[in-house]
């Protein structure tokens, strides 16, 4: 049959980063490819003890048809949260809990584009992203990262030629893939470039908490008096990914929309994970919990430095140092050819990276970087994938 | 801000059911509106067992992330028990588990949907499906619905004029809100419709497992032997509803898209709730426990019926006898203002009731019904309920 799959649809692939944990499916393959959080980081036992306790006090809450809103008391105590720790919340923003940032994401394009409305995005930037861009008929632009964020010169460029441009996504901390972190003197920029061509912008924070060194830097958010960026929170990397929680925090105005588009997706998200966030913030030392994932973090990160400089530098392989988030992003040598090195790396040395071009708006550019996650690999996997793959590398950069 | 929503979107309004709901938040008002399951329905303590298990055996299978298509001992499960009990799915045919059925629904939409492009369903219909199918710009077409199902003559004229329908939107089995089952021939013409039209069927079957009475007809799907059926099923109306577990199963290369799109959607649903249904389908009495449902509600339908027999059918209101499901489908005598009548019956009486146009393509279609459920008030709030709305009804219709 032929199903006349929709016009948008019809070209979206599954990610290159699905395609490669395929591979990494194998047990004898190492992956340095995931996003995953280090289970290690789990709060099992409070888990188990909040779910147990709600699963006898009020069963009924957890298990029967809730608001498309979110949780109330969850929304309350994120809202206070937000509010007195990072200053992001005004009295004409709402909250919309979601599942996981990923569904905050794919509202604010499904609320805000129409068939070819543009959404500028920083390049490299997520695939999940950009995939749930292009699932609605967005055009993607991309605008090249520099190491203090995305360039702009060249969002107002685009921003200057491109009428039809709804909102710029962009992930200031820590990026995904390039661990890049926007300064201070860039979000005030983009905001007022956002406010000179009247778009709005699309904050996707969830590796803020993961800071290993440095200063925190306010979020644009926090920055924002008059309704213009849409805030993307998220449980995943600080809590669970497997419970599927996140928030959008936006003037009232989208986040209305947003609401009626979820009601229309999931009716709501599950009752179970969203009174966990709750309890779990309510009852447990919550900051307590994020300096114990960023002391395992930072300890991964740090290793993974080491062995990169050990292993991988000494091949001429360069690489962008990060002070937070899961990844750390690497170049192999001008005219080296990318996607057969990784190809190789994990069909024959069973070490498995993300291709660069993947995180690309045209994933066809020329491309020599690729992606190395910290977080998700063993100590052990961690030292002995790096090492095989700079074996692998010194042969295969030698040719 | 103008914040310029997309055309999609900007004229989709929060149902009206959402706004009764409101009011039925008010404790003093005895709710006849909602779709909820009877929290007595509920397998509280096998959940609670289950989930104390799981996250003491396997924490981090339920908190980190899995795959789009679903956990894969839950499909494994869940295709051998549809094949068998049910003879739905082929060879040509995959799995997708989905946030409930109402995201089954979407990702349909959200997968074969251009702009404009038609959706046929039945009129009335399901006002959630009806919002999804809005959300991503689909043009509805209604087709009224008859004792044993949707009008086919009504469908062919539809589809021989429309050559842009996609597919045709149906709810076989005690259809919200009307409660008609369809028969045997209507199944079967539909299916020989669909293909000389060569349109898909999208059969949405949340009820099926809740008939009280009568025989079961088989489904649509499982007529199909080329993969023109895609069939949604749910937990929500058998297990629980907040913890968000549907399907989708259909032919392969529309379950590929439909994964690309939910993976931007919300990478993948609940691990918690997918394991608690794996783990219950698996380890307790699945079978008895469809049973006990079946027993809670028939006893509930049967109290409604004799309650409008007592109350509503004297005062002129005439209803359509159901088999199954969740709801009882009312009609005031001609000429009655119902909208009035639903508002005044909430604001003035506190009993809430759902208009019947909310379930219209076009709510501002001249409409007469009103929707009543069984399954959510408690005996005694059903009899007081449908005894004030009686009251009010001899009022309100002699004026």
């Amino acid at each position: 049959m032929d199903y006349r799959i929709a016009d948008r649809v019809q070209a979206l692939n599954p990610s290159a980063i699905r395609e490669i944990l395929k591979y990494a499916a194998d047990p004898e393959v190492i992956s340095l490819s995931a996003g995953n959080p280090a289970p290690e980081a789990f709060p099992i036992k409070e888990v188990a003890e909040i779910s147990a306790r709600i699963l006898a006090e009020r069963p009924v809450d957890v298990l029967q048809y809730s608001t498309t809103e979110g949780y109330a008391p969850l929304i309350r105590r994120l809202k206070t949260y937000m509010k007195n720790k990072h200053n992001v919340g005004r009295e004409f923003d709402e909250m919309l809990i979601t599942a996981g940032a990923q569904q905050a994401v794919e509202l604010v394009v499904k609320t805000m584009c129409n068939m070819g409305d543009a959404v500028v995005c920083e390049a490299p930037s997520f695939i999940g992203s950009l995939n749930s861009f292009r699932s609605m008929g967005g055009k993607l632009i991309g605008v090249p990262i520099e190491s203090d964020g995305m360039s702009m010169t060249g969002l107002e460029e685009v921003l200057r030629t491109n009428p039809n441009v709804k909102f710029i996504y962009t992930i200031p901390n820590f990026q995904n893939p390039s661990g890049i972190t926007m300064s201070m003197e860039k979000r005030r920029r983009m905001l007022a470039l956002a406010q000179q061509y009247d778009v709005l912008i699309l904050e996707d924070n969830p590796y803020g908490d993961l800071r290993y060194e440095g200063e925190n830097i306010p979020s644009i958010k926090s920055l924002d008096e008059e309704g213009r960026v849409i805030y993307a929170g998220s449980f995943s990397k600080v809590l669970a990914p497997g419970i599927r929680v996140g928030y959008a925090i936006a003037a009232v105005p989208l986040i209305k929309k947003m609401t009626v588009c979820k009601q229309g997706e999931d009716v709501h998200t599950s009752m179970w994970s969203q009174i966990i966030c709750d309890e779990y913030m309510g009852q447990y030392d919550f900051e307590a919990h994020l300096n114990d994932l960023r002391r395992i973090y930072r300890h991964k990160y740090q290793l993974m430095l080491s062995l990169i400089e050990k292993h991988l530098v000494p091949q001429g392989i360069t690489y962008d140092k990060t002070q937070g988030g899961l990844f750390v992003w690497c170049h192999l040598p001008e005219g080296t050819d990318m996607p057969t090195f990784c190809t190789l790396a994990i069909k024959e040395h069973k070490v498995a990276v993300v291709p660069g071009n993947a995180f690309l708006v045209d994933e066809k550019q020329p491309c020599r970087s690729f992606r190395l996650n910290f977080s998700t690999p063993s100590d052990e996997d961690m030292i002995k994938g790096v090492e095989k793959l700079g074996q692998f590398a010194a042969d295969f950069l030698k040719k």
